[in-house]
């Protein structure tokens, strides 16, 4: 039960993670929009400050806070290095404020104000107590010219009363002992950039090989780094690289049975060759793979690392530590399952083991151990079925010493579960993407991720195709199925990722129908791609991520606005950036088989558009430039051509010399 | 950073205020239906309890929480007695239950299951030593039944295994060592009956003289009660009762100086003969005052008084505790105002006084002081200006002695602010409900009301006028008008008042148009109202009253629904008891010069009645029976005779003997 002073309160304060318990993400550079109920009892005015500082500062900056409307006040602040910060509120009565306001309204009413005259000097030589140097004189100088005496008259006293900014000033120096803190401090994680924005590409290094079937090396992942240079992605995500069990390894297409030459699934970590710290002896070495990741920066791309806390039956750890797993009564070690399914080629760590806080350091440490040979991205496999407090504990433990390590969730589970591990800390999060393909489905989903309190928490990655997922659209849809599905990914999602060359060469056979599952997947064995074939995506792929490189309202998320189209397989949806740098109009057509054409309903205003003056559409797609004017627009997508436009919206700028050239 | 093996996650949950910061309401015998996200990683199933107990006690009452959709899970408890209640909680791993879940799915997939029937058997045995008598003996039979051997084979050992009764048995002996707690008890307040349904009624004693312009006392106030009962009031409702005091006192019609015969306001409190503490000599004593209270229980009537918290310049406490008030420069004592408003016979407590704390305990004493006089329900006159901190600790203090006491805040003020004051401890708040008079408005304003979380802890009491409040809508709509917000105060709200005789004799006299006050106010002057007046509305109330007490829908805020009407000045809602006793549905023409009519839209499922066979309506306001079929109910109402219908809604039963009867 609170017994004290403190008159005002400060609550439903938004952004606020369940209460202050997990921190909001943001990316270096950018803001932080505070909100707040923020009220008192009786008439009093307020002054209210947000406050905020790095979590390894001492001290906080303060900014004020302007009321909006129905005693909400706003704030931001700026987060300008990667690590972590803090953010609270406090608040005062303002004193001298509200007896300025009730002295304008006497004098309105012609009463007699000499005591209130003498109150208001009083309360200005309270204030430069407070203050110092030249603040402290101007208070004082203040506190004379309003103070009624032989000098001056009550009219001249009053109108220096009513000086604005020396009212100001006095509540700059607010009797702090009288403060209303908020009472909690709130956390920000703050990352680089590429948390944010980012174009990912994954491949299986062992497919990598220029000889067809012999098993690719990290040297021949080098060269192929051109490639995935130049379709401009910043990302490559390699599956696991470590030594692949023997004990019921999988054969190809998920056999039971392996035959002697299958190369067995990556994610079967672990063999007499060592375990997660250890690389697969066919790939080469750790220091090959530190080479791999040096030559990848070269080409501005940042290798990205699977991290899979599972092991082979053979797994070193499985005779080192059988009590980190699960040994059934008839004392064999119980290997991974979803009954009825079976994974006999992975034994799942047993995280209700008493030994788990040895467990907890060592899959630490192998997280440590590759950030240590310069890995700063981490995709986790299947971090759903380990506990919410081992990753929380884990990312964090990580990012005190890698303030820019990354984490993926490859998480396709229940949406609270997603959101938890967000929340527990995972940078990014897979989505259900791959499976909402309808407009209906897709504006809802992004409404939800994108303009609800999830957004503050939780950054989608959107995988059209992942080697676990060939989705019936793609494989029913051919190719403008493929492309439709890339411009969704790269433009809904400020990061998105594809799995290639499967991808842009558009592979689409399936094991079987109603499957989802890659026919001759290269989980289970080697591929040999010819990513020159002349129907690739290839230059499609690099146009696109030029496009959303060039674009800043393309590199953020919670920007999405969807706009209504008259044709259901049209959807419409825009992004505008903060920066003044423009609105970026994508619309698709979600049937990949028919020319669909309808008219887009845009709010011109949220685009700084004037209703009445015509305006320039650039497709970046197309290269095609158009004169608009009003707020509906035509559109006719053919999806055998192009499935998709990516305007750039311009307002149209009159020079003297030239009425019809745009800027 | 939690680091444990706590694997489950309880949040969201509802209701929580502000984290429980504040308890949510209740009154004994209602039930608290509980819901939160629970869920946990991996494909482990859950049992989740609900857990609550009376503050007092120290032990925790369970009852299974049950899973709805989305890992949301429902419980509820009923409150039983007056005082606090307090609930949380916890969650564990069903290990069992997620056994059998996964034996099932491997035997009809035909596979062997001869070692997990091991593991089954352990885990029986497991739970056993954790149970006692009975339990403890099954759960050994069952491990023994599910265990295979040379007696028993595998077919026979799954049949048993696979029984359900025996799995919930053994999940409820849990490990509670690895139980995941909520980690917050949330607290209840339980009030009494009166707290969430009763009908006030507001007269001023000094008018209640048998003798025209004489000063009314106690003793008449007794007589007054009969009347008061014949309208089936619960709440008698008195205006400040204390010395009032001289200095600056307000003439009749606010006028700023007083003649010597005027009798100021009841709120200018204190003068010579005593404060807060103290009773106006003109109405009687103390003693006299214990007497009306128990005279009016007698009639079942309930005494409510005001408090508030304020002071004529001559009330004692000026001279003794100078302290306790704001002293300008100039000497005098800081009164009252709101500028350019002055109330000179006003002075305000200085709640930022250094000596806040005597001050407090000061205000508390005053309330414990009527409280030992059998006053149980005090009416807070604009505690708003007046910190929240305040109210929490007095509010909280009285309880803890009085827990049946209750407290109805006035405080026409912002919405936070109203909210908080709820929040802080106050059982029962004014409405803007005077104020809300279209469709529009009123359903807007009772959905904000109960249908969002703010009916956890915001009791209306809705009043469609007081001495302070004349609507320009009473003023000008005459006596349908009246009527019309009688029935929508009745039957919105659980709780309602009205400021009588005013009301009931539609005095309608304002001091000016566009003002919002009575001409002759008896804020200021005694009044001669003449009850018996044939047209007052004293038996249509009493028709009303009647009606709330037989109807149980209409005893609760929470279940008010509204329904589509084709006409805008029809305004249709309904009320839906909890236990099965019905629906009250209310229909009230908002215009008070024109017979309007229209269809309303009725929800018939949510009612209970099907949407095929013929129901009976039955208007308790005029006695008429209707029979009808089908969701749309056509309805015509004449602003001159009964500008409402409250009907109550009953099933047709159908017996052998008689097909056109109703139970």
């Amino acid at each position: 039960m609170t017994r004290s002073r403190q008159r005002i309160v400060i609550e439903n304060v938004s952004p606020e993670i369940d209460g202050g318990r997990f921190p909001v993400k943001r990316t270096a550079g950018q803001t932080v929009r505070v909100e707040a109920d923020i009220y008192t009892d009786g008439h009093d005015l307020i002054t209210a400050f947000l406050m905020h500082r790095e979590a390894e500062s001492r001290t906080f900056s303060e900014t004020p806070m302007i009321p909006t409307e129905n005693d909400r006040w706003a704030g931001e602040f700026r987060v300008v290095s990667v690590g972590r910060a803090v953010y609270t509120l406090h608040a005062f009565v303002a004193r001298f404020l509200s007896w300025q306001r009730d002295l304008s309204k006497k004098i309105e009413a012609g009463q007699d104000i000499s005591v209130d005259l003498l109150v208001g000097a009083l309360l200005a030589e309270d204030a430069a107590k407070r203050a110092g140097g030249a603040d402290r004189r101007k208070l004082l100088s203040f506190a004379r010219a309003i103070r009624p005496g032989e000098a001056r008259g009550v009219p001249e006293c009053a109108t220096a009363a009513l000086d604005g900014e020396l009212g100001a000033l006095a509540d700059r120096y607010p009797d702090r002992a009288l403060a209303t803190p908020f009472g909690r401090e709130l956390p920000v994680v703050v990352d680089r950039e590429r948390a944010r924005f980012g174009a990912w590409y994954e491949l299986f290094p062992r497919s990598c090989s220029a000889e067809p079937g012999r098993h690719g090396t990290f040297k021949e992942v080098e060269g192929r780094l051109p490639y995935v240079a130049s379709m401009g992605f910043d990302v490559l995500y390699l599956p696991p690289i470590h030594p692949i069990g023997r004990t019921n390894r999988k054969g190809r297409n998920n056999a039971n049975v392996a035959r002697p030459e299958d190369v067995g699934s990556p994610w079967a970590i672990g063999a007499a060759e060592g375990g997660h710290k250890a690389v697969h002896p066919q790939l080469g070495t750790v220091e090959d793979f530190g080479d791999l990741v040096r030559s990848a920066r070269e080409h501005g791309i940042e290798i990205a690392m699977d991290i899979a806390f599972q092991c082979a039956p053979d797994h070193p750890y499985v005779k080192e530590h059988p009590e980190w797993f699960r040994i059934r009564p008839d004392g064999t070690v119980q290997y991974a399952e979803n009954p009825p399914k079976k994974y006999e080629d992975i034994i799942p760590f047993d995280f209700d083991t008493p030994r788990w806080m040895e467990l907890w350091e060592e899959l630490k440490s192998v997280v440590l151990f590759w950030a240590g040979h310069g890995v700063r991205i981490f995709r986790v496999d299947n971090p759903h079925t380990k506990p919410f407090a081992f990753w929380e504990w884990l990312i964090a433990g990580i990012k005190r010493e890698h303030p820019d390590a990354i984490f993926l969730a490859e998480a396709f589970t229940r949406p609270k579960v997603m959101y938890r591990l967000a929340k527990a800390g995972f940078t990014q999060s897979y989505t259900y993407f791959a499976w909402r393909n309808t407009k209906q489905e897709l504006e809802a989903y992004f409404r939800g991720l994108t303009q609800t309190e999830v957004r503050e928490y939780f950054r989608p990655n959107l995988w059209p195709n992942t080697p676990d997922i060939l989705t019936e659209h793609l494989q029913y849809g051919g190719r403008p199925a493929f492309m439709a599905r890339l411009v969704l990914a790269a433009t809904l999602g400020a990061t998105y990722g594809i799995y290639g060359p499967a991808f842009e060469l558009c592979e689409h056979a399936a094991t079987a129908p109603g499957r989802e599952e890659y026919l001759d997947s290269e989980k289970y064995e080697i591929r040999t791609w010819d990513t020159g074939r002349p129907d690739s995506l290839r230059e499609f792929i690099a146009l696109v991520n030029r496009i959303r490189r060039e674009s800043p309202p393309l590199q953020s998320d919670d920007n999405l606005r969807f706009h209504p189209v008259d044709n259901d397989q049209l959807i419409a949806y825009s992004k505008t950036a903060e920066d003044g740098s423009g609105t970026i109009l994508v619309v698709v057509n979600l049937d990949p088989r028919h020319t669909q054409s309808g008219w887009v309903e845009l709010p011109l205003e949220a685009f700084g558009l004037g209703d009445a003056s015509p305006f320039q559409g650039h497709d970046l797609l197309s290269g095609a430039r158009f004169l608009w004017q009003g707020s509906r627009l035509y559109v006719a997508l053919d999806p055998t051509a192009v499935p998709a436009h990516i305007i750039r919206l311009r307002r149209k700028v009159r020079t003297e010399k030239d009425f019809d050239y745009f800027m």
